[in-house]
């Protein structure tokens, strides 16, 4: 075990891109909905423009599918100045319903991670899509057993990060959290004094993305694929 | 205090229509929407129509304001045999984010009551709405502090509440909770031997409603406001 990690009590996952596929579905989805509206502009615009309606409305919506379908919604009667079909909407509906009737889909080795370190630690998911989605994502990912409980977070700032642990009655220093984004899973944590380890998805959402400057200097560790944080830990 | 709660630790609260006003405005909602749609059908028909899809719905979107607006948009293509304007779509949309951001109208005693309690209990707030909007009506009701956290459930079975006791690391006799609703709030914790207080509102959403035959015979108490807990707890 890697000295630094000693005190370490619990250990946060995050869920999407860290333990199964799920920008890829976002990105999939965005693509369909740009096609439905190529009537009215350019798939490039649309995508833009989505990725607008989306940051404005976060404040409002929060993180999760629902709040993307209905940016989806608002977009595309604000796109076509209220032209678009009332079967386009219902269109974009079913984007929606089938994103969240996507199959599960583990990454690399998380089973036999969350199995090995389950015996030693206390394991949580920290997320902040919406709670029914992560739940029924959990359930038909069979690693329910592995973990303590799901703590959904609003959004993943050093404020909430801090809170979390309140909650769970720790320090920093005794909590380490896993995951692919550096702006949600990392950056915070390490600002807060806990721990963190980045393990990077192939694709990452517009709105996670952090310039390098943001990371230089901070102390953190970066692995290929989860099953690498094994040796650190065990 | 009443000795067969002297065992309480922790005291759950619902928040919507336990602590402030909810239901009003869902019911407002609903009334404008029908309004929005009366050239296809009666404005009862719609109510009912309405409510059966966020039912077919409830399973996929969850409880929360952005699941009921989905709900909407789908009602109104369905309803109008897709002919319904891009206009109502939208005015569906402002229905929605006029419901999330209400101000935050509190209950009788509300304060007062949990400012008598935090001394001698750990509060928590558990409540199936969507997080985001329940952590925002906490900021903007000023009672945060008497809070040790948010719990949202993504239902409110027994089930789930036997994860919640699990979480919290505490006895079913150990906990209380009080709300507004006997089928999420009173009815599972009576079943699962745990201590529930029943504070009525005058309005409760038809998915709520329970049949005398549910509470007949269950051990729970029933006050007609907020401010008759503190007796039996202090």
């Amino acid at each position: 075990m890697n000295k630094e990690y000693k005190h370490i009590k619990v250990i946060g996952f995050d869920a999407d891109d860290t333990l199964w596929v799920n920008e890829t579905y976002f990105r999939d989805a965005e693509e369909a909905f740009a096609k439905l509206l190529e009537q009215f502009e350019t798939l490039n615009k649309i995508d833009q423009e989505l990725f607008k309606m989306e940051m404005k409305n976060l404040p409002l919506y929060g993180y999760g599918v629902k709040g993307f379908i209905l940016s989806m919604v608002e977009m595309a009667l604000e796109l076509s100045n209220n032209n678009v079909s009332n079967k386009t909407i219902q269109a974009i509906l079913e984007i929606g319903k089938d994103m969240i009737n996507k199959p599960v889909e583990l990454l690399d080795g998380v089973e036999e991670v969350l199995k090995a370190l389950s015996k030693n630690y206390r394991l949580i998911i920290a997320t902040k899509g919406d709670l029914l989605d992560q739940e029924r994502k959990l359930e038909k990912s069979g690693l329910i057993e592995y973990f303590h409980h799901i703590e959904v977070l609003s959004d993943k700032q050093e404020a909430n990060y801090s809170k979390l642990l309140n909650h769970l009655d720790i320090k920093p220093s005794e909590f380490l959290m896993v995951g692919n984004s550096l702006k949600s899973d990392i950056l915070p944590l390490v600002n807060i004094k806990a721990h963190a380890i980045h393990v990077p998805f192939h694709t990452t959402w517009t709105h996670e993305q952090v310039d390098e400057s943001e990371t230089n200097g901070k102390s953190y560790k970066t692995v290929n694929s989860l099953l690498d944080i094994l040796p650190l830990l065990n």
